[in-house]
């Protein structure tokens, strides 16, 4: 898969936070996605799931900013930001995996 | 398990390299583990697979240093570096996944 493709989906992240765009949420995930946020944790299975998991993230106003460069390998991307709320002080790394339509398919977010 | 092992595991890791001692990347991972480095390409499977691959990695010099904090979590650990090497600018993420007994089983790297 086209390495431009994976960071744009990693971009359009960023703004979906940016703009509380569950659109893009959409856009980005494949219906049959699993997220696990923290990894570890009980994982978001679908995207109705997912959906409701990111109404809340986004019900908290945390925006977020990528630090450094989207790393792409395969079929996937990791990338580390940070979390941009008062009070909070978090700087996950996260893993997309995509399928062949190009979709995330997988989310695994890591920060403990 | 802890997440200050883990943490040590990461570090001991840059060492490995900085001393070129393999003897940590033995104390570090599990006899079964699997290096996917980068994600995507045919994965080194078992210790003496693994040690064949660091051997390689440390007869080319190259040294890594830590870029921001280890993200930890459920059993595994996340974390950033560059690797320092005349002519090579890559900056991976790499994923340590660790079993019971504290040893890392799996690592993929994120680097394209």
């Amino acid at each position: 898969m086209d390495k431009q493709h994976k960071i744009a989906a990693v971009h359009k992240y960023m703004e979906a936070f940016s703009n509380a765009d569950m659109g893009l949420i959409r856009e980005i995930y494949a219906d049959d996605a699993v997220v696990e946020d923290p990894v570890g944790s009980e994982p978001y299975v679908g995207i109705d799931a997912i959906v409701g998991f990111y109404e809340e993230a986004f019900a908290t106003g945390a925006k977020i900013a990528l630090v450094g460069d989207v790393r792409c390998a395969g079929n996937a991307a990791a990338f580390a930001f940070d979390v941009i709320m008062e009070g909070v002080d978090i700087s996950p790394i996260d893993v997309f995996e995509f399928n062949e339509a190009g979709k995330v398919v997988q989310m695994r977010a890591y920060w403990g």
